[in-house]
């Protein structure tokens, strides 16, 4: 693979952006994805492929098989961004699979089971709020309701799909079966600082993480700052404080990877001179096993109350999120480690802390993920960087993974 | 005194407010003041004194001594209130003086000093956040600049004193010298819960305490919730969250009555997925000493450094705001201790935790401020509550002391 062509294709697809010098800002279904879509389109009538587009509007590029009615082995990434993000995150992927199929279709390679590359759409849900949306629309199905959900100038998400050529009623036309698709691989920017941390160039996943979000509202008595003694304070932001601590211990108690974040925080009434009455805040933990999320959800629960209790303030504890931990396959997580050994470079096993596509994937056909490096594990932020010879190397494992799985026959 | 007075008076100036059924709202130089005004200036031309509004719009009653020349005894409190306060703070002292005022006049007795009632304005601030700006006008002068200051219709200050029939050029004229007030008496609710958890009914206020508010701003690095292992983190709201903690544990070793609250804080970005970049969060410490002020500075940037500086985040400490502590006059107070004993009433010696116009007067006067009793200390809301007969004790201790420093002659 050429880190050069691979560079000339991540900066061209940069240009299709709302933000043009601070970031990439490419939202699902608006003129920039669209842009993108005709280049990536282009780019793959250039590698020999078939193009479609899917009832959701995820743009696929395909190459038959010697069995078209075999299995496909479908692989690439997604095409949307965050707002003011970077080059790379998704796009990587779709330029990788770019690169393994214009590779296959100049040598003229022959595969038993159909090829599909993709750019799946709404991956970040940054425009309606529905992450995954893709994918999940090839697997799980879009209900009615998401499809009214508004973006912030009050356009529908069914509109939205209107106005760019698509048929919201159809949407079920979308989903593929178990069965259908013979592997789905990814490759993707780590997202994290574990790669560049280690010296390698290739993360193959073994799991991505459960995550289980907890809104926690802390609930004490406002009083004034100046009159009020120390000792006859509830003071719901001193309680919360001590949790925010906790969840940090609480994470590195678990171990086994778990992490643990408080990203959001309110407190009311939120005057300096007065005593917080309530703080809501969240909890974000994450780890690879159920047992880890389960023993660092009692954990939180234990500590929550061991604080709040003898200061008599209040608290609730909610769950506002609860997916999973999702293995890959072990058996191409077997073959995408022979054939980096095979290729000499240098790999090491990682679990995602993100969710991705092949997550949803995973619930119809078994999945490979491959994490390449991320400058200073920076993501979602202009600042994101991976270099154009890891993308490269990345796109080297794949092209050999996937002939394997396809089961080329010259 | 007579409760059943005082309540129906209280009960009347709440009624001119702005947010029937939802508490107090009172804003200086607005109609509710001005029903408020007149409702006063009646009470007082009842009790026979002369009505005059200074040049800053504070509201007087005199009555004259025998030495009309002689420096003039001054007592009463502030006629403003917050937004959807309650029907005690500033009202009270203002209703107690109306009280003691009656009584001289219905008894007719003659003081060798002059006698002059108060219900100054804006002292709370919530329309132009000109706080005390009653008494400062009087003391200190007010700048052309904070006349010019808008509320949140966008009237500037001045021109909302001209509809009230005030001329902002003439403001200095509201000046006082030091010489012209012999004593100035404040009664004030205590907007904590000392007195009534004491079971005491009157509150002899030794010093003011002295206010630093500190705004702090703890900066790490914004990663991925899950994607940043735990030792990878520069989390500033778990460091934030530290400070927070031991912000309470800083008032509690330094002890001498200290109070120090974190009231406002924000996160940034603020999402639950993302590790907190930045946190800006306000500490309030007050104490009666300066020396209990400098120790809690002292170890409020031990504490932070300690904090953050194996952590891995960066952080500034600003002042926002410093107030040294006022004392009252010892002789003043000695006096209101022998008239309570006198009177048998319950009282105690207090420190005052928020600022009133008596911590202004002091600078050209010697002061005494009293305190009654609020019901579970709540201040600032509707709930507020103090009983009419606490009110009418600490009115009956006023004008012992009032005709004790006015030397009654008959």
């Amino acid at each position: 693979m050429d880190p050069e062509r691979v560079k000339q294709q991540i900066y061209s697809l940069a240009s299709f952006t709302a933000s043009p010098g601070q970031g990439v800002t490419r939202l699902c279904f608006t003129p920039e994805e669209a842009q993108a879509r005709d280049y990536i389109s282009q780019c793959m009538r250039e590698a020999g492929l078939t193009v479609y587009t899917d009832a959701a509007g995820n743009l696929f590029g395909r190459r038959e098989g010697l069995d078209s009615a075999a299995p496909v082995v479908m692989f690439g990434s997604h095409i949307d961004s965050v707002r003011n993000g970077g080059m790379f995150d998704g796009i990587a992927g779709v330029v990788a699979a770019l690169e393994v199929a214009r590779t296959i279709g100049q040598k003229g390679l022959v595969t038993r089971h159909p090829i599909e590359i993709c750019a799946l759409t709404e991956e970040e849900g940054s425009r309606f709020g529905s992450g995954l949306y893709g994918s999940r629309a090839m697997v799980d199905g879009i209900s009615p309701e998401e499809l009214d959900r508004q973006d912030s100038a009050g356009i529908r998400k069914g509109e939205a799909m209107q106005a760019f050529g698509l048929d919201p009623e159809k949407i079920h036309e979308a989903r593929r079966k178990r069965g259908d698709i013979k592997a789905f691989l990814e490759l993707h920017i780590e997202q994290g600082p574990i790669l560049q941390r280690s010296g390698k160039v290739i993360g193959i996943v073994d799991y991505i993480v459960g995550i289980r979000v907890f809104k926690i509202k802390v609930t004490g008595s406002a009083d004034h700052a100046g009159t009020t003694p120390m000792n006859a304070r509830h003071d719901a932001l001193v309680g919360a404080s001590l949790v925010v601590a906790d969840v940090e211990r609480i994470a590195l108690e678990v171990g086994s990877h778990a992490v643990a974040t408080v990203g959001s925080l309110h407190v009311k009434p939120g005057s300096f001179n007065v005593v917080p009455s309530t703080v809501e805040f969240t909890v974000d933990m994450r780890a690879p096993s159920n047992s880890a999320l389960d023993l660092a959800e009692a954990k939180l629960s234990q500590t929550i109350e061991r604080i709040c209790r003898p200061r008599g303030v209040n608290y609730e504890i909610g769950r506002a999120l609860s997916v999973d931990p999702v293995p890959t396959s072990p058996q191409i997580a077997s073959i995408l480690e022979r054939h980096a050994v095979g290729l000499g470079l240098p790999h090491m096993h990682v679990n995602s802390g993100a969710g991705h596509d092949a997550m949803v994937m995973a619930k119809i056909a078994p999945i490979g993920l491959v994490f390449v490096p991320s400058a200073g594990g920076k993501s979602h932020s202009p600042d994101e960087w991976t270099e154009f010879e890891h993308i490269a190397a990345g796109a080297d494992l794949m092209l050999k993974t996937v002939l394997e799985l396809a089961e080329v026959v010259q």
